[in-house]
């Protein structure tokens, strides 16, 4: 089993299915040695990861949603090139909060994102970020978040 | 006339002049093979692309920006490159709607760009992307798109 | 003196210390020729630069948060590459005003950004650019911006 893999499994998470993409378009596409990833969401099997933050959903359970995202990302990159393993570098993510006008907690939801990035990828995880709230969300999620990941 | 020019007025669209930038800045740059567009913005000519969606402009109205807007951003390519048909590639779609805090379509907006680029470029135009609702967008339009787009 | 500093000093500004990162996260990173720059916040000593454009902050006042922002950008860049002078392309920035829904001049605050690159960098300063409202953006500061620039 390849190094990351089985390091998400020691973590206790396992890849989901990649998502079918909202709309027009796919999960992933790729230039030269770059992964460009859709806008992730979490997944809606019930509304958990559903509304604004931290009206509808609290900090703690938009994290999650984050983290989830993570992990679908990252089935979606293993769909393209068949081994986590290839991963050089996170590069950079982009984090959007379904988020009440007066809500600035994004980092901290974000964070969920990022932290498990670093857990699972150690250096290579470490990525720039850039964090903020949106006035709305498709199919009202809370979170979305897209990536630019670096490959051999 | 290039394969895609006529692709283009075959499903009888027209490329517009290449709109003057919003602000102190260039609608295209240019780093190695990719070409990173600015946000385009609809025509102004009178209010139809004004406003936040759905109350002040419907879904359907808000497709056709998007569409506008797909035109536009390929007539600054056009003018950056000389010729559409050394594009290999639309890497990456960033689509902003001007939304109410209650709307979750985006998706159905931005499908007026990513159909159409699936349209014109077939495989080379399938791309990833994020979607999302802006809490206000300039000049209050509608719909804000930019683009990374690969080329020869 | 690099050609860039002397320029920023001429101009009135000097390069602040690069700030730390609001989260799990960067303020750089880097592949190939291109850096990738999380999205960067005004300095937080008092509540100048918090809130939201234009009820709790002015036009004007974004614009000097997005100049401010605009010089820690660099100061995280010189710390990342050593020397400004090896910048070859501010390739793209993203702007994220922190706007009221019915407030449309987003282009204006980010020119603050905008027009203070081309001063220091002139021709190499020349970006493509999305400028956005956001709903709410992270310790509810003004404004954000990130960027993507070329180096040798």
């Amino acid at each position: 089993m390849s190094t990351i893999l089985s390091r998400i499994e020691e973590l206790g998470y396992t890849l989901p299915e990649a998502p079918a993409p909202a709309g027009s378009y796919v999960n992933c596409t790729r230039s030269g040695n770059l992964l460009f990833l859709a806008g992730g969401i979490p997944p809606l099997t019930d509304d958990t990861y559903i509304g604004k933050v931290p009206t509808d959903t609290s900090v703690e359970v938009a994290q999650e949603a984050a983290r989830l995202i993570t992990l679908n990302r990252l089935a979606v990159v293993k769909e393209e090139i068949g081994d986590l393993d290839k991963i050089t570098k996170i590069v950079n993510v982009g984090g959007f909060v379904n988020s009440e006008p007066d809500f600035y907690q994004h980092p901290a939801v974000i964070n969920g994102c990022s932290d498990l990035l670093v857990e699972i990828f150690g250096d290579k995880g470490i990525h720039s970020r850039t964090a903020m709230g949106a006035a709305a969300l498709p199919l009202n999620v809370s979170v979305e978040i897209n990536m630019i990941i670096e490959v051999q």
